[in-house]
C-alpha cells in the first residue's frame, strides 16, 4: 500500500528553490546527489530552472504520474498544496512544514483542513512536520528528506518518530559503518503511520530488522498485532524516549497506582515481541549486528582472544549479561591443542596468544563453529606490531562466510589499521571498539532469541462459564461491583476462593459457612474495609455473627455484608488487571502487603497470557525467592499461582466490562491457593 | 620517588634489534619517534647500529647515568641482565618480558631471582610481564612501552595492570580527541606497584584526572589511605574486571556468606573515594570529561537543544541517572525570552529550534552560566546546513572559557563536520555523540562531586571502653566466645542489648531477670541455636525456668547456658563486620529474616563509619521503605540504627581481635533498638 511512498516513479518538491538553506532546495539536492531513478519536478512559480532541473510553476502542471510531492513550503499554504495536490492524481504528500497539531490551536485546525483536503482526493499524507523518507534499494535510491547524512546501504530499517533521533540511529550506524535499508521519520503521522510503516517494513524482503523510536503510540493493539507477526522473521529493536516524564495516574486500585509509565511500555513490548534498548547506543550497535548475523540458538559464547584483559571483561559482561561461557568438546579441545601454540589455553576463552598467526584464528573459528556446545562465537583482538593483522583479518574474513554460527568481533586498534578492521566488516562481521559492548549484543540477539520462541506460544485457554459471568456482570450498575457478585464471578471461572456468601441482619444467617467466620462489609464506598473497620475475624458461632452483624449495621447503614469461611494464612499474593486506555487489560502480580505496597515489587504483563508467560511473570517479581523455597523455607504451590493467573488473563479476554479486577489477598498453601478479598470495577 | 622513571635522562634497550617484529626494536622505535628529550642507547652484543643509533655490547658499556634500562630479551636471561644494571648503577629496570611469576613455578623462581639481585643493588623493578612507561609531558616525551598507539598529550593518566586494557583506554581516548598525561601498564607488579605509582601521579600536577584498571589489590588500606588523600584533589576513576569470577568464600556467618568479592571491590573504592564504572566504555567517556572540565557543585543540570528528539532522551538519561533538571530564574527565562527566537520554549530543556544563530548559542550559554540554579550545563546539536554551524562552533568555543560551571556537549554530525566538532573540542569542552552518554558522564561527575565531600567527613567517635572490652576477649578461647561474654563486650560499647545474664542448672537463678523469659544454649558448636532445639521462649517464671534449664542440660550436655529478658518483637535488622583478608572489617547492614537470607539485600560498608555514610548504609538497602515508614507504617527508628552501626565501626577499629561479628537479629522499634542475639568469633 505504501508502494508509491517508498518505491516513488517521480517526486515534486514544492517550496524548491536556488537558496541553499532552503529545505526545499536541500531535498532537490538529495534527490539529486543519491541518484533516484525516478524523475524530479522541482516547483516554483518564480524560478524557471533549479540545481539545473526545469522548474515548474505548479504541480498541476507537472508531467503524471507524480507520486510524491514533497512539501516545504509555509504552513498556512499547506492545505491548499494539498488540494493541488489531489487535483492532480499525487499519490503521497510528504509534508516537511511544521507548525501543524504539535504546535495546538490553530495548527491542529491547519492540520485538519489538509487532511480534509487529502481525503477528498485520495491523496495519503506523511507528515507533517516531518523529515521525509529514503530508500537505499539501489533500483530507487531516493532521498525525500532534508537532512544531511549520506544515503548508504544495509539491511536494518529505521522507523523514528523524531527526526533528531531518525538521524542519530543513521549516524552512528554509518560511524560503525554501515546503511540503511529504507529511513522513516514520519513526525505528527496524522495519516501514515507507524503501523502502516510497519506493514510495509514486514513485507519488505530486505529489511532483515527494524529500528524503531517511539514517543507515543496510537492504536497499541495494532502496533501489538504487527510485531508479533513480523517479529517472527525479522528483529524489532525499539527505544522509547520520554520514560521519565509522564507519572502514574492516580487511581484507588493497587494494580493502576503501581502501573508506571515506563512499566507499561515494558508489557507492551514483550507481548510485541519488541526488544527494547535503554540507550540509542546500544540499540545501534545491535542493529548493526542484527541486520548482519543470525541469531544465536542458545545462550553459549565462545571466546577467542588474542589479549588476555579484554578477554577477561568480554567474560563478565556476557554473564553478567545473562550468557553462558560454553563448555568445549573434548575433540575441539584436542583440535586446539594440536593447532595452537603449546602454551595456549584450550579452555573458553581462548586466549591464542598475542603472537598467533592468521592460522591459529581460522583454527579457533572453525573449531568452535563445529562445536556443538558453542551458539555464538565472540572474538576480540588486538592488532600487535610483530603480527601480520591484514593477513589475519583477511582470513578471518575468509572463514566468515563459511560459519554457521554467529559471529561478533572487537578489534582494539588505531588509524593505522582502518583497513585490517574493514577486511573484517566486509566479510558482514559487525566489528565493536569495546569487548562491553559486543557482549551486550550478543546478549540482546540471545534475548530476541528466546522472543523468538515465546512468539510461537500459544495463549493458554481457560473454559470458564463466561455466559454467566457476564449475566452476573449485567446485574451490577457501573462502578465497584457487590462482593457477592464478585466471588460469583470467580467461581464461574473455577477460581479457587474462600467461601463467601451475603448476608444481612434482617435475613436469616445462612448454613453454609463453617467457622470461624469472617464479617466484612460488602460496599462500593467502602475501598479499604480493614482500616474502615469493615471486616470482623474470629467469629465463633451464629451467635457471635448475629452480634457482630448488628454492629455493622449500625456502623455502616444502608450497607450490604458478606461472611466468608476464615481461611488459614498463607503466602499474600495480589494479582489482578485494569485495563488502560488504548492498551487493553494489564495484568500485575506481586505479593502481598509491604511488597507491592513499600516496595513497588510486581510484574505486568499483556493478557492473553501463555502458560510460559504466566510462569515467567511470576518468576520476574525480586521477591520471587520467598514463594519458591528458599533457605528450607516451604515452597508456595507456584502452579497454582500460574492457573490463577492463567484465569484472570481469560477473564481479561472473555469479560471487557470488567475495567479493574484485584484479587487481594490471595492466600498461598504448600497445596493451592484461594482468593480472599477480591474487587471487581465494571 | 619515581621521577627517575617517569622523568628519565635516559632509556637504555636490552634486546634492542633492527628485526622491526621484536619488542626491543620497537621500544627504540617509539623513543626516536615520540621524541624522547634524553639519551637512548640500545644494547645488542651483536649489532653496531640499531635504526641509526650507536648499539652498545652491554648496559655496562652505556655512558652513565643510566635512568631506564628496558628489557626485551629471554625470560631466564633477565636475572643476570639486572644484577649487569646493577653493576652500572641504573635506577629502574622496566622488564617486558613475561614467564615469570604469572607462569606459576618456575617463572617465580625466576622472578624471585632478578627481584633479588635488584635489591642486591638497590635497582627498582618495574614489571615483569609489563607493557611499560609512557610521559607525554614535552620536557620528557618519553614512550618506554612497546605498544603501537601515538603519544597524545592530555590531563588524563592511565594506570592499568592489564596492558590489553590499558591500550583500549587509550585508544579510545583517542578516538575522543584527547591524549594522557602519564601511562602506566605494571603487569606483574614484582616491585613497583599500584600504589608507588598512584603517589606519584598524585603529586603529578599535570594529572587532573587518573584512570585505573584493576584486576587484583595489594595492600588495600594502603590503597586506600593513598585515594582518599588524592580523591580530595583529583578524581580517580576505575574499571575492575574479574568481577564475576571469584566465587564467595563458605564462611558460616552471615556477614561472611553474603560477602561477594564484588560487593567488596564497591565498598573499598567508595571508602577510597573512586568512582568505580562497569564498562571501560563509560570510564573513557568520563575521564575525557573530567580530565577537561571542572565538577558541578550540585545536580542541576541545565539542557540547551536545537533538537527535540535527543532533547528528550538527555532528560530521560539525566532524571534516571540522579540528575534535577534545573528550574531556571525569571530573570533568566526573562533574557532567554528576549534573546531568542518568539516560540522559543525558555523552560529546561531550551529547545532553541534548528534554526538558531550563533547568537542564541551564546546567549543560552551565559544565561545558563549565570543562574544560580544551575550547575552545570549540557549542551545538545544537531547541525543542520540551513545554519552557519561553523559559526556556532566558534561561538560556543570563544563563550566556553568564560563559563564558570561545567559544559559537556553532544554534537549529532557526520563526518562533514569534523572541523567544526574539533573547533568545540579545541576549547575544551568534552564532545560525545550520543546525549545518553553524555548524559552520564555528567552525572558520573556530579557523584564524584559528593564523593568529594564524603571524603571530607570525619569517622564518627564512640566512646567505648575499649580496655574492658579487650579483657574479656583476652579471657575468652578463639573462635566463637560465650553469649556472655559476647553481650557483655556490647555492654561496655553501651549499645542497648537485651539483658542477658548466664544460668547453669546447677548454680542460682539470677534474679535480675524479668519474666517472661528466654533460655538459650550458649556453644560454640551450636550455631543455628533455634534450628537446634536451643531456644526455649516464654519462660513464665522460676519454676518454668528451671524446668526448661534441666530439660536443656540433658539435650546440650557440658554447654553453657544465657537467660534473657523476652523483649518485645521489632522490625528485625541485622548487622556485623567481618574481617576480609588484606582488606580489614567489613560492615554489613540488612533487614532480618528472608530480606538478608533469601534476597540478599544487604549493603556494605569499611570501617571507620562516618555518621552520614552510616546514614547512606541503611538507606541502601532496597527493603529501606520498610523501616522508614512508607504507607502509613509506624517508622523505625532509624537514628538509633544508625548509632549501633556507628558503633560497631568503633568497635572493629578498636578490637583488631574480632574476626567476625553478627547481631543478628536487633530488633528496631518506634523509638530505640535492642540487640537480642549476637556472635562474635576471634
Amino acid at each position: 500500500m505504501l508502494d508509491f511512498l517508498f518505491k516513488p516513479r517521480s517526486v515534486a518538491v514544492m517550496g524548491a528553490s536556488n537558496n541553499t538553506f532552503s529545505i526545499g532546495n536541500r531535498v532537490v539536492k538529495n534527490l539529486l546527489d543519491y541518484g533516484f531513478k525516478g524523475q524530479i519536478y522541482p516547483i516554483n512559480p518564480k524560478e524557471s530552472e533549479i540545481l539545473g532541473l526545469k522548474a515548474y510553476p505548479s504541480v498541476l502542471d507537472v508531467p503524471k504520474p507524480v507520486d510524491i510531492v514533497c512539501i516545504a513550503v509555509k504552513s498556512t499554504l499547506v492545505p491548499q498544496m494539498v488540494e493541488d495536490c489531489g487535483k492532480q492524481g499525487v499519490k503521497f504528500v510528504i509534508i516537511h512544514t511544521a507548525g501543524f497539531r504539535e504546535m495546538g490551536g490553530e495548527g491542529a485546525k491547519l492540520e485538519d483542513a489538509l487532511l480534509e483536503n487529502a481525503r477528498k482526493y485520495g491523496v495519503r499524507v506523511y507528515g507533517p512536520n516531518s523529515q521525509g523518507i529514503m530508500n537505499s534499494d539501489p533500483d530507487v535510491s531516493v532521498y525525500a528528506n532534508f537532512t544531511f547524512t549520506p544515503l548508504g546501504r544495509g539491511k536494518a530499517s529505521i522507523l523514528a518518530q523524531s527526526g533528531g533521533v531518525a538521524e542519530m540511529i543513521n549516524l552512528n550506524l554509518r560511524k560503525m559503518g554501515s546503511g540503511f535499508r529504507i529511513y522513516a521519520s514520519h513526525g505528527n503521522a496524522s495519516d501514515v503511520n507507524t503501523n502502516n510503516i510497519l506493514d510495509y517494513l514486514g513485507d519488505d524482503a530486505e529489511t532483515h530488522t527494524i529500528m524503531m523510536h517511539i514517543e507515543s503510540m496510537k492504536d497499541t493493539p495494532g502496533f501489538i498485532e504487527r510485531c508479533r507477526r513480523i517479529a517472527k522473521d525479522k528483529s524489532i529493536l525499539a527505544i522509547r524516549t520520554g520514560r521519565t516524564a509522564a507519572a502514574a495516574k492516580a487511581v484507588s486500585s493497587h494494580t493502576g497506582s503501581l502501573m508506571q509509565q515506563d512499566s507499561l511500555t515494558d508489557a507492551i513490548f514483550r507481548r510485541a515481541g519488541v526488544l527494547r534498548f535503554q540507550t540509542v547506543e546500544e540499540m545501534v550497535a545491535a542493529g548493526y549486528a542484527f541486520a548482519n548475523q543470525p541469531v544465536p540458538s542458545g545462550p553459549n559464547v565462545g571466546i577467542i582472544a588474542n589479549a588476555g584483559g579484554p578477554g577477561i571483561i568480554a567474560i563478565d559482561e556476557c554473564v553478567g549479561n545473562g550468557l553462558s561461557l560454553a563448555k568445549f568438546s573434548e575433540e575441539t579441545k584436542a583440535k586446539l591443542r594440536a593447532g595452537l601454540y603449546a602454551e595456549t589455553y584450550v579452555e573458553n576463552p581462548i586466549d591464542v596468544a598475542a603472537t598467533a598467526t592468521a592460522d591459529h584464528f581460522a583454527l579457533a573459528l572453525s573449531c568452535l563453529d563445529e562445536d556443538p556446545g558453542v551458539d555464538s562465537i565472540l572474538l576480540t583482538m588486538v592488532t600487535p606490531f610483530f603480527v601480520d593483522c591484514e593477513a589475519i583479518a583477511r582470513r578471518i574474513a575468509e572463514t566468515a562466510p563459511k560459519l554457521k554460527k554467529p559471529i561478533i568481533a572487537v578489534v582494539m586498534t588505531n588509524e593505522n589499521w582502518v583497513g585490517t578492521v574493514q577486511t573484517i566488516k566486509n566479510a558482514g562481521i559487525p566489528v565493536y571498539d569495546y569487548p562491553e559492548m559486543a557482549s551486550r549484543v550478543l546478549a540482546a540477539m540471545v534475548r530476541y532469541g528466546e522472543i523468538r520462541k515465546q512468539l510461537a506460544e500459544a495463549p493458554a485457554q481457560v473454559k470458564g462459564n463466561q455466559a454467566r459471568a457476564r449475566e452476573i456482570l449485567a446485574q451490577c450498575p457501573g462502578g465497584f461491583i457487590s462482593q457477592a457478585a464478585a466471588f460469583d464471578i470467580l467461581a464461574a471461572y473455577g477460581i479457587p476462593v474462600a467461601r463467601t456468601l451475603p448476608v444481612s441482619s434482617g435475613a436469616g444467617i445462612p448454613v453454609q459457612i463453617p467457622y470461624p467466620a469472617v464479617l466484612k462489609v460488602d460496599s462500593a464506598d467502602v475501598v479499604h474495609k480493614s482500616d474502615a473497620g469493615g471486616v470482623k475475624m474470629n467469629i465463633a458461632d451464629e451467635t457471635a455473627l448475629k452480634a457482630a452483624l448488628a454492629d455493622m449495621a449500625r456502623r455502616f447503614p444502608g450497607a450490604k455484608f458478606v461472611v466468608q469461611e476464615q481461611c488459614a494464612t498463607g503466602t499474600e499474593v495480589i494479582m489482578g488487571f485494569k485495563c488502560a486506555e488504548g492498551v487493553g487489560p494489564v495484568l500485575m502480580f506481586g505479593l502481598g502487603g509491604i511488597y507491592v505496597e513499600a516496595l513497588n515489587d510486581v510484574s505486568f504483563r499483556l493478557a492473553p497470557l501463555s502458560s510460559p508467560e504466566a510462569a515467567r511473570m511470576v518468576r520476574a517479581i525480586r521477591a520471587f525467592p520467598l514463594l519458591s523455597g528458599t533457605r528450607g523455607r516451604t515452597p508456595a504451590d507456584v502452579p497454582a499461582i500460574e492457573r490463577l493467573l492463567v484465569a484472570i488473563s481469560q477473564m481479561a479476554v472473555d469479560l471487557p466490562e470488567i475495567l479493574e479486577m484485584d484479587l487481594n489477598p490471595v492466600f498461598v498453601y504448600a497445596d493451592g491457593a484461594k482468593v480472599v478479598d477480591i474487587r471487581i470495577k465494571k
